[in-house]
């Protein structure tokens, strides 16, 4: 089973917005196990977005068109399907009526040009939307399908999960199911990884060779945001390939210990912020080099009032000093680390205290090189745990703003990994 | 003149890595006055690429091949292009000695399938690397041209610049020079802009209609970082092209007054420490819903710390009181605001304190709707300026990000117009 993507609109073409689009359809379709040979972005102009999908037809056995299906003259991918199929377009009595109630309901008068969403190709099957108005489309030539979805990400992410990848793994005669769940990583080189995993994953490779269900499990290098693993099991029915990934979780889980930190969209900060929350933990940050990342990142956690009390982004040293009662001795260091975390858990009143300071470039300071931070965690860590510090020295690679941005994801990490061990 | 874009790479069609070169290169193909009606994404497979580029030359004038340049078997852009020349791949002694000396240089070894990249199909002229290992190609086929410039965007934007484009340039038998430059705004809805420029840009029309010279003017809404006015001159001579230009901006600038916050690359930050540094004034910031944001922005800029002091990112509202002296009211209000920048002002023995407080969601806050920010900004904003505090209230849609994102770059925003105008 093949299947391209067809992005519509000049102003991907004009690069006035990246086509994010194809790259997360892409994705989807190498989960659900379809080829995907070609992607193209095509300009809003009739004539060149019906040669894009009679090609694609012609060398993949389906289409998906993404965007052009707006109310404005420019929005045209309905009227280049109608073309190919060689079919007329109708106005679809029930998609107009939604539109025409969307807009009566939010007390605004309808331009007609909207109605133009409700036309459908004859013999196409609609997509009714549940987020936007310009419903999705489902067209059949011979053996072959065109599919038509919106191009505002959300709205195009639910319907080709709700519709679009189900009907062409119908399509592909296939019965199976397929699931994936991502785990993620922080912490593990991809080549450690791939050791630790490595038994593991021939051993399911063999199975699957011989027949037998088995999950697949790919590795995503994710920059700054860690390392995922993604675990993809197909099988005959939902609660079978659910089964399979939820076994392999527990079993990578087991292998990787607490190098994974979260699962699918969970990020770091969440994940911190759960642990805080489950144990009824504050926390207080005191900043340099980040310059207010760990904060900024930590109450992005939506309720992170319940177990975040504040950040000191104390860039001055004499700053440092003042608020945090940092002593007389070079403010990157061990020593300034520690009397920050300390001070900052005090001046706040936090269960736990996270300081960071360093050097994030473009010049040395203190006569530490670029790139050298310091993390302090301070404060009890559990109901059993004593009062202590703990201390981690970084010695960083790459521009100002990885620098900020390593630091900051490492001093979230550490903390994890110290509740986990509290 | 027309010329695609081929995005080479099985990694761009799984969605592990989004295509952002072939948005960006769009971009400067229009910047050129050059048409792109296609850009294809194809993967790692030699028959597929050649197809590409075939195609590519069949319908447009040139197409730019970008990635797959690497060392490694995967890399195999350079072998399809020399089928479709129909010649041998020779290697370049220029370029093999270029790459050993460059691992050389960093004390490692060099294996040997790093030459690959010093292959050259017969006839092509190189485009040396000034930052990588793989150098770029510009090859004729009859009078339709094949660029390959490698995956990694830095280099691939620094050999675009350098070489593509005035190569296409030079190729479509124009001998214009084009300049571009982008005005940078915040403030005004593209409507108003549309109003405030609407006479020049009908005028400028005009002229470039009666084959005067005349550069064009577009807008570019660029989310929460504003909307961009990019100014466009093709002349004979850089010299000529450069002048419109300039005389360009000054008109605008003088159309849109303070809305323009800076040029090409500069943002809100960079502009803010700018005037701050030239007029040696220090900040501090007090961040409530923003959680660190603001000082994040600020200290991304190099050399920060001669005019940022610190950010005390008060989350609980005992901080705000504790730390700031805010008094016992609600702590999202005017009074709350304006005790936190004169606070936060002392604290950090700053010129100015600028201050943010509001409910960023999912729920409200005494009292207060989702969306509701106060901003204080107080203290002299230059020689001659009295102390004082001044402050703003906004009212935001959108989710929580968004209501983070807005109000940290309109505070920033308020503190430039208020430096401007002191």
């Amino acid at each position: 089973m093949r299947c391209e993507v067809l992005a519509v609109g000049t102003e991907l073409l004009l690069g006035q917005v990246v086509d994010t689009n194809s790259a997360w359809i892409g994705e989807q379709l190498a989960i659900a196990g379809i080829d995907s040979h070609y992607q193209v972005k095509v300009g809003d102009n009739q004539s060149r977005i019906v040669a894009c999908i009679r090609q694609a037809l012609a060398r993949s056995d389906a289409v998906i068109c993404c965007g052009g299906l707006g109310p404005t003259q420019d929005d045209i991918t309905r009227e280049a399907i109608a073309e190919v199929l060689g079919v007329a377009l109708d106005l679809d009595d029930e998609v107009a009526a939604r539109i025409e109630q969307l807009f009566g309901s939010r007390g605004r008068n309808m331009a007609l040009n909207n109605l133009r969403q409700a036309e459908v190709p004859r013999g196409a099957t609609v997509i009714p939307q549940v987020r936007g108005t310009a419903p999705g489309l489902i067209c059949r030539l011979g053996d072959r399908s065109v599919y038509a979805v919106p191009g505002v990400p959300h709205e195009m992410r639910e319907m080709v999960m709700r519709a679009v990848i189900p009907d062409l793994v119908a399509q592909s005669g296939e019965v199976a199911t397929i699931l994936s769940r991502t785990l993620r990583t922080w912490g593990l080189a991809e080549s450690t990884l791939a050791e630790l995993l490595g038994d593991r994953m021939a051993s399911l490779d063999k199975l699957g060779a011989d027949g037998r269900p088995a999950p697949t499990i790919a590795f995503l290098a994710s920059g700054i945001e860690g390392i995922k693993v993604r675990i993809t099991a197909k099988a005959a029915s939902a609660a079978e390939a659910s089964g399979l990934v939820t076994a392999e979780e527990a079993a990578i889980r087991q292998l990787l210990g607490p190098a994974v930190f979260g699962a699918d969209d969970q990020n770091m900060e969440a994940a911190v912020g759960s642990i805080l929350r489950d144990r009824g933990l504050t926390v207080g940050v005191a900043e340099s080099l980040t310059g207010g990342l760990l904060g900024s990142r930590l109450t992005a956690v939506p309720g992170a009032s319940e177990w975040f009390r504040g950040s000191l982004v104390v860039y001055a040293s004499e700053a440092k000093r003042k608020l945090l009662g940092v002593g007389d001795g070079p403010v990157v260091s061990e020593a300034a680390a520690i009397q920050m975390a300390t001070g900052v858990a005090s001046t706040l009143g936090a269960d736990i205290g996270m300081a960071l300071t360093g050097v994030a470039g473009p010049t040395e300071q203190d006569g530490q090189p670029v790139g050298v931070v310091w993390i302090a965690i301070s404060g009890a860590m559990g109901e059993a745990g004593a009062p202590d510090v703990m201390t981690r020295k970084l010695q960083l690679g790459g521009d100002r703003d990885q620098i900020r941005q390593i630091s900051t994801i490492s001093a979230l990490d550490l903390l994890r990994r110290r509740l986990l061990d509290g």
